[in-house]
């Protein structure tokens, strides 16, 4: 192989409010070599998640603050373009934490194989991958609907809120999305086979809820926070459950987060509102994967993936995630 | 017997802020006769819970507000003096939701009978009632702490989280109170036998509990709401449970009650937040009852009483819940 060179993106400063390109620093490096243990891999499509803004934050949280002058963290899939591991062979496929770059060199056991005869390859960032992992265990194990209740998402066109409602639909819970703006609004409904969705760009969230949810909302599945979340709670039916998978509308807040201030539904519905973190279900990621791919084969499930073109454009194909410009799972492509 | 009159206490306007003096009537009326099913009872403890203040309020909740002009609701332990039901007998004890008054008609089947010679009366309105039932399912069933965790609980000299915290070191937890003023904080500390104590009034709630807990909290139970409620929620360990109980810093809020801005801690260590209402329990209040009845017995339980003399005192006696100044469980002894 020739050695062709690395580029990446690093963390140069913590951003203030919304990131911004000087907060990001461009290098373009000799490609690193791999030693016993680990492989090179040539990433090929790498993964925006809104949970990039928290780990740009010096806080405490689930995993490390990403650390100054580091690569940017991302997960991402690639091909293995050589190997110090007997667990991978050059020319396999893999998906884990590759940072927003164009090589890089990882522990063979920090890797996941995949196979691309199986799903194309975004399909191991969207619907088979985190985000795919990430509705199936917020939603089955801490959301726990049953057949017949009301299953509300926000975020609802989103990588993860398109796989919430799907999989709400395919267990039989009547499902209700929250989107921005009437395109979004269309696929929800239309594409994705909601039973209803709401605009909150042209309506109001609260009353489309009231009107959607008459018997009130059995779970509902947070990525915003915010006012959409004080609207749902106020909408809680008893021994409602609330997960709590993000926060959107609060990343980049400059003054202090806003709380739920309807939070008090929770006493007067003996409802419960709980958080969670993907990682924690990895042992479980097989089970998670096999109910997705099987579902996406039998055409239950749609994924539906943003792509853009070109590793240089980080910065500001990051901030379509804020501005909700994003339509489907956002990925760069990057060769 | 003879026909004295009944005095009462009605609710004649809904109190904006702190409840005052012109939000209640005062009344003298013939006292009212029993029919058939019912019985006549004469109260002689009333309990003042924080709980009243959201009753009086024209809002959706586990309850329907009080009508105005209806007499203020209050649960209550009087005697049997007339009866038109085989189930009560003149003379014996009874505890239901008797109101603010002298004199109570109610429906037999809506009223539990007591033994006066097993505890005395006050204590079936404290940790032999509501209270205690409130302590004893909210820490064991929803918080379900473990033996060796650590639970902390706000208003822990009240008349709930000073059960909650003695049910927790009787669970073999370590137990860590927030209390206002070096009173109550030693009556936390030295009577209670709580591990630690932290005076809200004196002390940096967030560094106390840094302190105290140095693992992180694994169960929060809490009765006040507001920046403690915030401080407790930056310190949980891994799969926390916060136990929504009240908010009495609240409840008087005149203008949109703050929510919780640390709520995405929930999210960080795959915690849940959980509300309820102590009714939801009501077939199981023998067990509870017998629980507390036994450590009560065993000298392994404490319940303080707040008694203040006479139903003519109700608008101020009310007050002493909201600004901190009852010790222990609040009663009016109406005879």
């Amino acid at each position: 192989m020739n050695t062709p060179l690395n580029r990446r993106w690093t963390l140069q400063a913590r951003p203030v409010g919304l990131p911004k390109r000087s907060d990001f620093g461009w290098a373009t490096l000799p490609v690193p070599e791999p030693e016993d243990g680990q492989v090179l891999v040539r990433t090929h499509y790498i993964s925006l998640d809104p949970a990039m803004r928290g780990w740009m934050n010096d806080a405490r949280s689930y995993v490390p603050p990403i650390k100054l002058n580091d690569v940017m963290r991302a997960g991402a899939v690639g091909e293995v373009v050589a190997s110090r591991s007997p667990a991978l062979k050059e020319g396999e496929c893999v998906v884990g934490m590759l940072g927003m770059q164009d090589y890089a060199v990882a522990d063979a056991k920090s890797l996941t194989k995949v196979d691309p005869s199986l799903a194309p390859l975004p399909l191991y960032l969207s619907a088979l991958g985190m985000p795919g992992m990430t509705a199936y265990f917020g939603l089955l194990d801490v959301g726990a609907p049953q057949p017949g209740q009301t299953v509300v998402v926000s975020a609802a066109s989103g990588a993860v809120g398109a796989l919430v409602g799907q999989i709400a639909r395919i267990k039989g819970c009547r499902t209700v999305g929250i989107a921005g703006g009437p395109e979004k609004c269309a696929y929800v409904k239309d594409e994705l086979g909601f039973d209803a969705v709401i605009d909150y760009k042209n309506e109001d969230v609260g009353a489309g809820l009231t009107a959607a949810c008459p018997n009130g909302i059995d779970v509902y599945f947070d990525n915003v926070g915010g006012e959409i979340l004080d609207a749902a709670l106020a909408r809680l039916a008893r021994h409602a459950r609330v997960v709590i998978c993000g926060a959107i509308s609060q990343y980049n807040a400059t003054g202090a987060w806003v709380g739920p201030k309807n939070y008090l539904s929770l006493l007067v519905q003996h409802a419960r509102m709980e958080g969670f973190v993907v990682f924690d279900y990895a042992t479980r990621y097989p089970e998670g994967a096999a109910a997705m791919a099987g579902w996406l084969h039998e055409g239950k499930l749609k994924s539906k993936e943003d792509i853009v073109d070109g590793l240089q454009t980080f910065p500001e194909t990051l901030l379509k995630l804020f501005s909700g410009e994003n339509f489907g799972k956002l990925i760069i492509k990057s060769i």
